[in-house]
């Protein structure tokens, strides 16, 4: 297959991929020039109970004083990691670990990795339930459909503050993005657009679900049994309420039934598109082809039965669509806004923001920022920010107390 | 109080210690030159791939290739903060904050805080069992007594890897140190030494124990209603157990009663010792005032009394006992060493490196080393991993597998 080759002329000697991750990726920086008896007293003891007496006050000033309120949890129970599936929390720590990497790295977010030794939904709210003043925010990874719905619906109640599970709206933000840069490329509208969704786990749900938001002409998710539609009697509470907000022409069948005439192709699938269905989709159709690491139809396949714009999730190809594109900046945004929550809005905008970056020079092969640009991260960031709901408690200017705290015995 | 003028001839302004605190006082260290497209391919996806596939089919490379093995969770639920009390744990971070900079700057040792929204030692308990997968090891920091004890000894059991309480046993283990250079310095041997302990919490419980297990004479510790003994009704199980170790000759009585004649004071207890108390003691008694951040007595009034060494819990006066001379060693020397728990010999074993130490120079004014001394660390570690018991799974050279994972879709 071409796409191996291409790949493996570049291709790190798997040796050094192992090296890469020796030891762990991540480490705590400390403050600088602790190691002096002035510095210590103050970031220790004595100095430190002053900022603790401070808090014990009034806790609003925990967000001042300790990482916990721009601290992001990076949470995995390990049931859906990567393409390997259900391998656990120990297997899923190196991708955690690589998201806290990417984050710091690309966005000047700090996070931490917690992976759980439990699957129980109820288990892991009430565990990060416990936790909750050790973080600002939490980013899902690698949670199994159709329990991340729940999860991440349930501890954004609970906790208070921004949750998001990065495989789902991560994923819909980028195809957002991305979709729109398309479209302007082709001169066509979001709502002339008939759209199929190939997947409708964690990222195809919620993909089909930000399209409908954003206002696609029509939308209709896939999953490996065909078309959703109200009419099918199998489908779980989240399919269901899929059904219910998509397919309105009650489209049925596999991707044969549904595909031709079709204007975009969203692959979120891990499986094969044959170039024929390519073929039968409306004139230039668009092809995302995001299944990793093999897309369901190559770029050059794509284009060769007809594709006007195509994009994957790999980066050896151009045009990649990756939840990259979308965090560390939506977090960063929602940390530095203080908002409880990340909206509808907050992700919309930052799909927006995505494509203001792409149009400086839109092109069939630049219908998304590079994931290593630098204005990605902030931009995004500022779009979420500006987008969100007034914060209940606004951050303000740092300013330490005026009163001196005193210190018990 | 001269203490406070001396101090504060000296002290930061207020302004400025909560200025070291602004933003909270850690972040996270990515690797190096992670943003070019071969090395994000490397340490994201696909090759992060490869390490998760790796470790799904064999789970002892986690230890390899992931920052768990090297990690120590610094968990606190605010219930004991510094002099502070209960204080819950956004109040607390502050404090765990400066834990985990201080292990990473003294001890290059990362380190991650978790403070805890639950009280509840069940709770504490089945988090951490939830977490286990994240960490290598558990420092507990500011639980309160007694359910420190119960909490320390559950964990140990159940989560398998190094669990300890520093203010119990870091405490200990920089006063055994401190105790064991006093004597040299007097001649004395430990065995001829009647000990008095004022303080029955977490750290005077530790500290009697730890003097009892390296052979002190006599150890007598105190609470508030005076001497513990089997005699008295009122009991917690903790301080039942201590009875049963300690006082062989069941003193009883205040510290009035059961100082006079002893040889070793060591505060732990946040009272006042009156001058003539000193005075009563043995002919050049040792007395170590660490109740912090105002010590039972005061250096000078103490040699004034008649004292012979005299130590406390402040870097403003020579020997400062503090529990950052054991950790971040003690933890670096478990980890290093692949132990499963950390054994009383291992922490004998950090004292006598603490010991050493102090010997270079020893003197009045100079019985523990300082603890912004850089061979502190290194040399606590080397002897606590040399004690420690030989590993079930001894870590290897890193050689990265030679079998190519396969990577599922």
């Amino acid at each position: 297959m071409p796409v191996i080759e291409e790949f493996a002329e570049s291709a790190p000697d798997e040796d050094e991929v192992f090296l890469a991750h020796l030891g762990g990726k991540l480490s705590i920086q400390p403050p600088a020039e602790l190691l002096n008896a002035r510095r210590l007293s103050m970031i220790s003891t004595p100095g430190v109970a002053r900022v603790s007496s401070a808090i014990a006050g009034d806790p609003a000033l925990a967000a001042r004083y300790t990482w916990a309120h721009r601290m992001v949890a990076v949470v995995s129970d390990g049931t859906a990691v990567l393409g390997l599936g259900d391998v656990g929390p120990a297997a899923a720590l190196p991708v955690m670990e690589a998201k806290s990497a990417l984050f710091k790295a690309l966005g000047e977010l700090d996070s931490v990795p917690l992976v759980l030794a439990t699957t129980d939904v109820d288990e892991i709210v009430e565990t990060l339930v416990r936790l909750r003043p050790s973080f600002g925010a939490v980013n899902l990874e690698d949670v199994s459909a159709p329990r991340c719905f729940e999860l991440e619906a349930r501890l954004s109640r609970v906790l208070d503050c921004p949750v998001m599970h990065n495989d789902q709206h991560g994923t819909a933000i980028a195809v957002l993005a991305a979709l729109n840069s398309a479209a302007a490329l082709l001169g066509r509208d979001l709502a002339s657009l008939r759209t199929v969704v190939a997947g409708a786990g964690a990222a195809g749900a919620a993909c089909a679900r930000m399209l409908v938001s954003a206002g696609v002409g029509e939308v209709v998710a896939l999953d490996s049994r065909g078309a959703i539609h109200p009419g099918r009697p199998d489908l779980t509470p989240a399919k269901a309420e899929l059904a219910a907000l998509t397919n309105p022409h009650r489209r049925t069948g596999p991707p044969a039934e549904v595909l031709p005439g079709a204007d975009v192709l969203i692959g979120l699938s891990s499986t094969t598109v044959p170039p024929e269905l390519i073929a039968s989709m409306a004139p230039d159709p668009i092809v995302f082809a995001l299944s990793n690491p093999t897309p369901e139809i190559t770029p050059e396949a794509a284009y060769a039965a007809g594709a006007a714009v195509v994009a994957t999730g790999r980066s050896c190809w151009p045009n990649q669509i990756s939840n990259l594109l979308a965090c560390p900046g939506v977090f960063r945004g929602a940390l530095d806004s203080g908002a409880g929550r990340i909206t509808e809005r907050m992700k919309l905008a930052a799909a927006q923001a995505l494509t203001l970056l792409a149009a400086d020079d839109l092109a069939r092969d630049h219908i998304v920022p590079d994931v290593l640009d630098p204005r990605v991260a902030p931009e995004v960031a500022a779009a979420v920010a500006a987008a969100a709901p007034a914060a209940t408690a606004a951050p303000t200017a740092p300013t330490p107390p005026t009163a001196p705290a005193t210190m018990a015995d």
